[in-house]
């Protein structure tokens, strides 16, 4: 009755951005990303009739997704047992890295596994994705796409590649520690005040086929510019929303300016962004000596982890407690 | 054969962004602005025998322009006589306050007079606009609507009320004074490859009456959010240009959120940029000493001029030869 799974969070390409299920979290579009193996959520959970109520370090908000989940997963299994679950994340809160995704993928896992429920990896995904969207691209390995689909059973994530397949980086360059001033969630349900919604939701498609092309046949360049161009549409809607939602700090700008300077001299680097000021740098391998140094001169540049494309969510034998 | 005249430049609440007609800048949409009696072009137009061939501190797109918009104004008066011109800004090159706008109001005015060609206000400017488009909105005072119309001669700018209506400032904060990557008019010509254009342009007839209504009722709050939406929107469309034209600097982003920092003191200050990294902060004059203190202790903040609203373009006596 006691698991500990450990995931990756993953940076996204193409953007989870917009639901057409609140409940389900069934998105407008197919999202592509990468795990990031430097990022990762480790989770115990343990089913008991003993009763906790000690939550250490969590919001209401957060308490209150982490225990809708649990009930999610008790439904599936037909018990009522209490859980006690501790999970830990290998890099700090507020850095622009997706603990949700990369929680809720670990959560899952463990406590499926903790009341043998033997779900599929698709199975999984769909589970996770209920909880926060993003998480089910935390479940496959590697290179990931989400297929959006119409719902629950159809809008699920596999891998396209595995960690193997392409040796990509990400600079994941922290600017502000400070909790951001508006969630996700939130800028997600804003979104729909910007007049540009809907244009960007016309084009996804299209972006979702490039990105795959240029996946397959590895062509940086053409996913680079694709991964940046979508990250300024994301943050085009947002900026125009009413309230605008507007992400970006000096720092941020100071980072992007730094990756085009880069890209004059030549040296093939491309910047996203999430909802938040951290600015990701996406890189080959091959070219982090010309890269990282760069970065990490950068005044703005409060911390920098650097990930390589992680695997899939997994369980392991080590318990947190 | 000699006048000298004075024009204000401008700062645009809604934007000229985006031509109909290219050669006669017949706009997409109608705009409105303010002129800027601190910010001022001064010119000085001979007509003669004489060749003058120096072209000091000027550039040889800039020198075209000039001699084309003097080749159109000699049309007019039927005349091939050589022009001699001075000009000077009471403003520093790169503020991101449009030279272009003042300067072409006050060569219009300066040359349209030496030849003796009596026009109307309306008529001088259309003839402006088709020098550079924003300078038609510094030839009428105050406040100013240019109404976009369809050809040439109902594509012109009218008062909508005088400096004297209503004590608006505009503190130009100067965060970097290099040349923009961009021209405006470059900005222009690839806004077209934003997926956000088209959607930008439908909203611009209710924007454009929701700023008149503003005015009407002298609403700074519903004037001063509209603004600010109305720069966001446009930097929107030009950053998700193909190539992205991102005009905002790590210090254009300082000043912006001590803008949003000033409002949630109470503090009624919005901002708008044009295409570049300056930022414009608008105020009602009452607020001055609460805004311009902060402003000004910004280290970002490079120079600030400060303006009230100016009036239109016209002759004055003394000459600059």
């Amino acid at each position: 009755m006691k698991q500990t799974a450990v995931a990756c969070s993953n940076i996204a390409f193409i953007k989870f951005f917009g639901k057409k299920d609140e409940m389900l979290r069934i998105p407008m579009n197919s999202s592509i990303s990468m795990n990031l193996k430097n990022a990762t959520s480790t989770t115990t959970v343990e089913f008991s009739e003993e009763v906790h109520t000690d939550s250490i370090n969590m919001t209401d908000r957060e308490k209150e997704r982490i225990v809708t989940h649990l009930d999610r997963i008790r439904k599936i299994a037909k018990i009522s047992l209490k859980a006690k679950v501790v999970t830990e994340n290998n890099f700090p809160k507020g850095s622009g890295i997706a603990s949700s995704a990369s929680g809720f993928a670990a959560l899952t896992v463990a406590a499926t596994k903790a009341l043998d429920l033997n779900l599929s990896e698709k199975e999984l995904g769909m589970l996770s994705r209920v909880a926060s969207g993003s998480a089910c691209r935390s479940i496959p390995t590697g290179f990931v796409k989400w297929e959006k689909g119409t719902k629950n059973d159809d809008s699920y994530a596999f891998s396209l590649y595995p960690p193997s397949y392409w040796n990509l980086k990400d600079a994941v360059v922290i600017v502000d520690r400070n909790q951001k001033p508006i969630s996700t969630s939130k800028a997600h349900g804003l979104s729909c005040t910007s007049p540009f919604l809907s244009k960007r939701f016309e084009g996804m498609d299209e972006k979702i086929k490039e990105c795959e092309g240029a996946l397959a046949k590895k062509d940086f360049e053409r996913l680079g510019e694709l991964i940046e161009s979508e990250a300024l549409n994301m943050h085009a809607v947002m900026m125009t929303a009413h309230p605008s939602i507007f992400y970006f700090r000096p720092g941020s700008i100071s980072v992007m300016e730094t990756v085009w300077k880069l890209r004059k001299e030549g040296i093939q680097a491309y910047f996203t962004l999430d909802a938040g000021p951290t600015v990701h740098v996406i890189y080959e391998g091959k070219e982090e000596d010309r890269i990282l140094p760069v970065l990490k001169k950068l005044e703005s540049a409060k911390e920098i982890i650097v990930s390589e494309v992680g695997e899939g969510a997994k369980i392991i034998s080590d318990h947190l407690f």
